[in-house]
Order: C-alpha cells, then structure tokens, then sequence
C-alpha cells in the first residue's frame, strides 16, 4: 500500500444559485475590485489516504464524495489531483 | 483588457487545528473507509475578473485574499490557477 494526497473539489451545481458567493462578489465590489464578474464558491478537501495505487486511491475518494462528502442534489465535485506522498 | 478566471485555494494554517477535517475524518473511518488519514478542510473560490494580463489578474485576486477572503490569523491561501476565458 502506498501513500496518497487526493485534492477534491466541490462545487455548487451549474446553475443553482450560488448565495455565498454573490455576497463575497457583492463585497468585493463594495471594496473596489469592480472589475470582479461571477464568484462561485465550494470546499476544497485535502485527503490522505493509502491505496495499491493512485487510480485505487482515486476511485476511492470518488466513492467517499458520492457517500458523504458532496451533497449530489446541489453539488459537483471534481478530483482536482492525486499525488504520491 | 481580459477576462481571467482565477481559482484560489484558501486552508486552515498548518498546525492550526482544523475541527471539520477531523470531523470528516471520522465520518469516513466509521463508513468504513479505513485507509484515510489526514483530512484538510478548505474553500475553492473561483473569480472571474478583468485585466490587463494574466499577472495583473493574480495580483488583484492576492489582495482581494488578503482584504477580504482569507482570515490571516487562521488561514492561508494559493492562486491555485489562472485561466483566461
């Protein structure tokens, strides 16, 4: 078993309305950075774990995304990488 | 000037504690995933803005970090990429 880092990102569905960040783009507008379009905002989760290798340690944070960590009615998530520790 | 959108990561300190990764952490061991060790808890922010070149967007979005979208005190934060659009 080897040793991975896997980096996840979740991020609200396509088209649902995204609360969080129009406020951070509303106040960012407020601060002076008119230049600020669309801000989307998500978790990005940082997971070590140990697998046979980094397609295993792959499919098994997918795994844990669909079962606990995105919420699949309002959510996407994307492995944004896997490297080897 | 250009459209970029720009992707920051913004995580807990190192050796700060981090209570939802922990929490996470011991959500995924009691579903059975056993293998994970260190989970980190974070915020994806994806910015869409305007400059004038790729460096002057990351510059804009280091200060909105440091002004606005990161607690310096707990939090450090990464241009994780900068894309045109």
């Amino acid at each position: 078993m080897k040793s991975f880092r896997v980096s996840v990102h979740i991020v609200p569905r396509k088209g649902l309305l995204d609360p969080q960040g129009k406020a951070v783009a509303d106040a960012l507008h407020t601060l002076g950075f008119q230049a600020v379009g669309d801000v989307h905002v998500g978790r990005h989760l940082r997971i070590d774990t140990t697998a046979t290798d980094a397609a295993a340690a792959e499919a098994s944070v997918r795994e844990m995304c669909a079962r606990l960590l995105a919420n699949p009615v309002t959510e996407d998530f994307e492995i944004a990488g896997v490297t080897a520790t």
